[in-house]
């Protein structure tokens, strides 16, 4: 397989995958993003060309990735040409079907991890999930997915979007609850860091044994208690007091109810 | 140092705490749990005698940990004379006074980690939080904890409430988000381990970088589409939907108002 690649969109996903691809699969020819800065930092880590100006993409790759974020999606490639070149985007929540009037070689690479741009991650723990509009585009994609991850699968548009659904809440929501304690240990003058094992240590158990085993403290058991203590301890925080009763309130509730 | 425990309590704090005791520090006499089974299996695991009874509590140990549920612990210290010997708690939501009417030497020693019975911690790097109610109390459990913990404070029991209130934004309602991902992932036929390197990298994040500056996602940003696009696949399932827009809600909230 040789196989030459322009990405579309430098933010962090792209940033990490452009280089893996790079690396593992073949040359990436040209970088675009719409901010000089983001194109020419990806284009200096690849040692390749970059461009701001979509009209200007070239014509040569094999494969195109889009990694932008979803809105701006078509504004930048109803002003490219790519001649039905392969046109992969990268997002959990996008369906297929949005490539549709650009190419008719279409396809999605989703890694389902979450990237910042000075972490570089391990790609072949992470699970890739693939979708193309033909058996031959999915096959491209699957062999380009393999030289990266070892836990390649082939998902539709629907199901990836569950999965993306899923991710919100173990990944995003989860980091949420994280500034929330940062906050208010920060109001109590405690360091956040007091709370690193902890919260590693709650990640860990999630997998050897299911969540749904590991719950602990006061809500599982409703321990009014100590429920009530913390609620007066939130009387200064009402919309930590909120979310406080109303998650409560879902732990006891999933756990009556099995 | 030579000092003999008894463990009032057999749950999962209980069981790693008085193993790593007797490992550390000194021999525990006795365990009493209400029931038989927990009390035989850690008394197994020390070697060391047990009762299910609180009258039968041995006098002969010098310092008693009492590791019971908030709500069992009067109930079992009303029947126990403990002749003045340092009595401690380890919960984080309880006041140390509570122990004021069972003994004149109290503290409190709160190791701040989730406790599951197959997992052995590493109690080395766990914070851990001493009061006393007097300066040679305190020192003797700031020996003990530092025998055990590299990680050791001294912190009253208000702000020892809200490190807890912390704790289980961070730990506790972080598990019910990774239940309610699995439950949903598995109506969707979907392995809940997709998620584990997801997961794993969250709370690694959250130790390199502010959790405030980790947030990734569409209620960061507030990309209506999105958000449309997964509250439409939870609309048969109202409770997680209802979640889903009250935590998007306060993401994008904590981020505008910085």
């Amino acid at each position: 397989m040789s196989l030459s690649f322009c990405f579309i969109g430098a933010g962090n996903l792209a940033t990490h995958l452009a280089q893996i691809i790079q690396q593992k699969v073949g040359p990436v020819i040209q970088v675009y993003s719409r901010t000089r800065e983001s194109a020419s930092d990806l284009a200096t880590k690849l040692q390749t060309s970059f461009t701001i100006s979509p009209e200007s993409i070239t014509r040569e790759a094999d494969i195109y990735f889009v990694a932008l974020k979803d809105s701006a999606l078509h504004e930048v490639l109803r002003k490219v040409d790519l001649k039905n070149k392969l046109l992969v985007h990268c997002s959990g929540s996008l369906p297929l079907s949005v490539l549709n009037c650009y190419s008719e070689n279409t396809g999605v690479l989703y890694p389902l991890q979450t990237f910042s741009k000075n972490r570089r991650p391990d790609f072949s723990t992470i699970p890739v999930f693939i979708e193309a509009n033909s058996e031959n585009n999915g096959k491209i994609l699957v062999q380009i997915a393999s030289a990266i991850s070892s836990k390649v699968s082939v998902l539709d548009s629907g199901k990836r979007k569950s999965l993306h659904v899923a991710a919100v809440f173990a990944s995003n929501f989860v980091n949420h609850f994280y500034t929330l304690a940062a906050d208010y240990l920060d109001s109590q003058h405690i360091s956040f860091e007091v709370l690193h094992p902890l919260i590693l240590e709650t990640a860990l158990k999630a997998r050897e044994m299911s969540p749904e085993k590991a719950q602990t403290g006061p809500a599982v058991r409703f321990d009014r208690n100590i429920i009530d203590a913390h609620l007066d301890k939130l009387d200064k925080f009402p919309k930590m007091k909120e979310l406080y009763n109303s998650i409560t309130t879902s732990i006891f509730e999933r756990h009556q109810n099995k």
